[in-house]
C-alpha cells in the first residue's frame, strides 16, 4: 500500500558518519525497502564504502557529490554564511526543489535548524517552526515540542505546535487522536503563564480538530505518558528535554556503582543482566530517534548526532512515515480549521 | 559551639499530621539536643501522643493551642481569608514575633507561601523571594531555585537568587565558596533570554561575593551536581524539577518490571536488593528534605507533605542550621554589596 518514497541524505553529518548513515540505511531498508536515497556527501569516499560494506544498498542510492561540510562546532549564522553548497544544505535543496520528500541529517542541530528555515521557509499561517521528538515514556513513547527553536512563544505559537505535535503523532505513533497536554507549573485553570493559559482557552473550544485536549499537564507527565503529546514554549521544552536526559544519566550512574559496590552486587548484575538490558533499550536514545523541523515547507528529520546504525534507521524510517502520510499537508489541513475558528480571533482580537 | 534555636512547628500540616511531625521532632532531636520547639496544633491531642509516643521530647516542647487548620486543597487566597488564625499562619507569626527563629511546616505549598510573604514581608533589597530546595545529585547534592513562587522573572530576580541560593548552599550544605549556575539552552554567552544573559553579566562581575559564578548550565546539569546551586526562573525551575522527579518514577518502575520479568531476574534482585536499596536512599525525597522560601524578613521551610519521620527530622535539621548561621542575615550582607555595585546599576540603568 505504501508509495516510493525519495529521502535526501547528508551522508557527512554526524559523529560517526558516514559509516553510521550507510549502515542505517541498509538497516532501514530491510523494513522498508521501497526508498530511494539521495546521498549527499563525498561522492568517491562513499562509493568505496558502499561497494565494499554495503552493496546491497547500491541499488536504492543516487550518490550527489558534495565537497563541504558543516561541522559540529560552527554556528547557525558560519553555516548560513559558508554552508550553502555543503551536504546537509544541498539535501535540503533537494526537498525545496521536489526531489526528496524529506532531508535527514545527523549534523548539528542549529546549523540544520538555520539553513532548513532559509531553504524552505515557514508554511503559510505558521508563525514559527518547531522542534519536535518522540520521548520514551512509562507507557511507551510520546512526542514533545517546541524543543529549543523558539525561546519565547505566545498563545498562537503553542495552539501552532500542538496541531504539528498531533500530526506528528497522527503519522509517526499511528495515533487516530492523540491526546494533548500544555507544559504548566500547576494543573488548575488559573495556573502559569497567561499565553499558556489562552491556548488551552483556544484548544478547549477546537474540538473540530483531530487532537484530544486535555489541559494542563506538569513536568514529571514529560515521562509518565498521561499525553501522547507535550506542548511548550521551547526555552522551557528543551530544559525538561535535558533534565529528564541527564536524571537517566544519574540513575545509570547510580545502578552502575550499586551493582559493583559488592560481590552480591555483582552476582545479582549477572543475574539481573538481561532485565537490565532491556531497560537500557527502552531508554536508548536510538530507538526513540527522528527529531522533525515542524512547520516549514518541507521535511527535516534530525538524527541524534551520535546515533548508531539502529538509530539513524529509526530516523529514516520516521522521515518515511512523515512523508507518506503527507504530514505538511495534514498540518496545512488542521491549521485551516483552527484560522477560521472564532476562538482564534478573540485571542488575535486582545492583542 | 551551637546555640539553642527555636523552632516554630506547624503539627497539623502534611498527609500524616501530627504523628510524623511529632516522630520527626524525636529523631532530630536526636542528632540536636539544643533546639527548642513551639508546636502549634491541638494542644490536647498532641500532648496526648507525646505523653504516650514521644515521652522524650516532652522536654523541649511548648505546646501552643490552635484550632484552624489549612487544608492541602486550600488555595493561597482561601488561606490568606480564613487561615490567619491556623496552625501554620501563627507558627509563621511567632517568628515575625520574634519568639522562634524559623517555622517549619509540611502543610501546603502555596498557602505556606502565600501566607509567609504577607506575614514576613519580603527583605529590603529583595523584589521577590524563592522557593529553594535541595537536590540529589551524581556527586552529592545541589540547591535549585526559584522552583515555582515566581512566573517570570528579570535580571535582577535572578541575581538575587543567585545570592540566596548560595547563603542556603553555605549554611545547609557547609560550603564556603558555592558554585553557581543559571539554567539556560546553551552554554555559550549568546544563548537564551535576555534577562539570563544580563544576570551572567551582573554575576561575572561580581568576584566580591562569596560565590564562584560559573556561567549557564543545561537541564542535564540539574542531576550531574556540575554547579552547587542552579538559578532560573520559577517557571523553568518548577518544571525542572518535577520532571527529574517524575524521571526518577519513570526509571524506578521500569527497574521494577525489569525485576520481577522472569525467575532469574528475581534472583537477581535478592542478590541487589542491598545494592539498590543504597540506590533508592540516594533518591529517597526524604533525605533531601528542607525547602525554603528565602527573601523574606524570617525563615520559613516546607518539609514534603509526604515526607516521613526522618524526612520531617531533615527538614528540622535544615532550619536549624539556617537559623544558627543567620542566614538572612547572610543574604542582607552579600545584597548589600551587590546593590553598591557598578554592574548592577548598569543593569538597572537599562530599563
Amino acid at each position: 500500500m505504501s508509495k516510493s518514497i525519495t529521502i535526501a541524505v547528508d551522508a557527512m553529518g554526524g559523529d560517526n558518519a558516514p559509516d553510521i548513515v550507510l549502515e542505517g540505511i541498509a538497516l532501514a531498508l530491510e523494513q522498508i525497502p521501497n526508498i530511494h536515497i539521495l546521498l549527499f556527501g563525498d561522492e568517491k569516499k562513499l562509493k568505496k564504502s558502499v561497494t565494499s560494506e554495503y552493496p546491497s544498498i547500491e541499488k536504492n542510492v543516487t550518490y550527489k557529490h558534495t565537497v563541504d561540510v558543516v561541522s559540529s562546532i560552527d554556528k547557525p549564522s558560519q553555516a548560513l554564511r559558508k554552508g550553502r553548497k555543503s551536504s546537509m544544505a544541498l539535501a535540503i535543496q533537494s526537498v525545496k526543489a521536489g526531489e526528496a520528500a524529506v532531508a535527514v541529517s545527523a549534523g548539528n542541530t542549529g546549523a540544520l535548524m538555520a539553513l532548513s528555515k532559509f531553504i524552505l521557509r515557514t508554511m503559510p499561517n505558521i508563525d514559527r517552526p518547531a522542534l519536535c521528538a518522540p520521548m520514551p515514556t512509562i507507557r511507551g513513547e510520546s512526542v514533545m515540542l517546541d524543543l529549543g527553536a523558539n525561546i519565547e512563544c505566545d498563545a498562537n505559537n503553542l495552539v501552532q505546535f500542538a496541531i504539528m505535535g498531533s500530526a506528528y503523532a497522527r503519522t509517526v505513533l499511528g495515533l487516530s487522536n492523540p491526546s494533548v497536554g500544555l507544559l504548566n507549573v500547576g494543573v488548575e485553570d488559573l495556573k502559569g503563564k497567561e499565553s499558556i493559559r489562552e491556548a488551552a482557552e483556544v484548544l478547549k473550544e477546537a474540538t473540530h480538530l483531530p487532537l484530544k485536549f486535555g489541559g494542563f499537564v506538569e513536568g514529571d507527565g514529560v515521562t509518565s505518558g498521561e499525553f501522547d503529546v507535550i506542548v511548550s514554549d521551547g526555552f522551557t521544552g528543551n530544559v525538561a528535554l535535558k533534565t529528564a536526559e541527564g536524571t537517566v544519566k544519574f540513575i545509570s550512574q547510580l545502578l552502575k556503582n550499586a551493582f559493583s559496590n559488592s560481590i552480591l552486587s555483582k552476582i545479582g548484575y549477572i543475574f539481573s543482566k538481561g532485565a537490565i538490558s532491556n531497560l537500557k533499550e527502552h531508554l536508548d536514545p536510538n530507538h526513540h530517534n527522528g527529531a522533525v523541523f515542524l512547520g516549514l515547507n518541507g521535511l527535516v528529520v534530525k538524527s541524534h548526532g551520535g546515533a548508531n546504525g539502529v538509530g539513524f534507521a529509526n530516523a529514516l524510517m520516521v522521515a518515511s512515515d512523515m512523508a507518506q502520510n503527507d504530514i505538511t499537508n495534514l498540518i496545512g489541513n488542521d491549521l485551516n480549521e483552527i484560522t477560521d475558528s472564532e476562538e482564534l480571533a478573540i485571542v488575535n482580537s486582545l492583542k
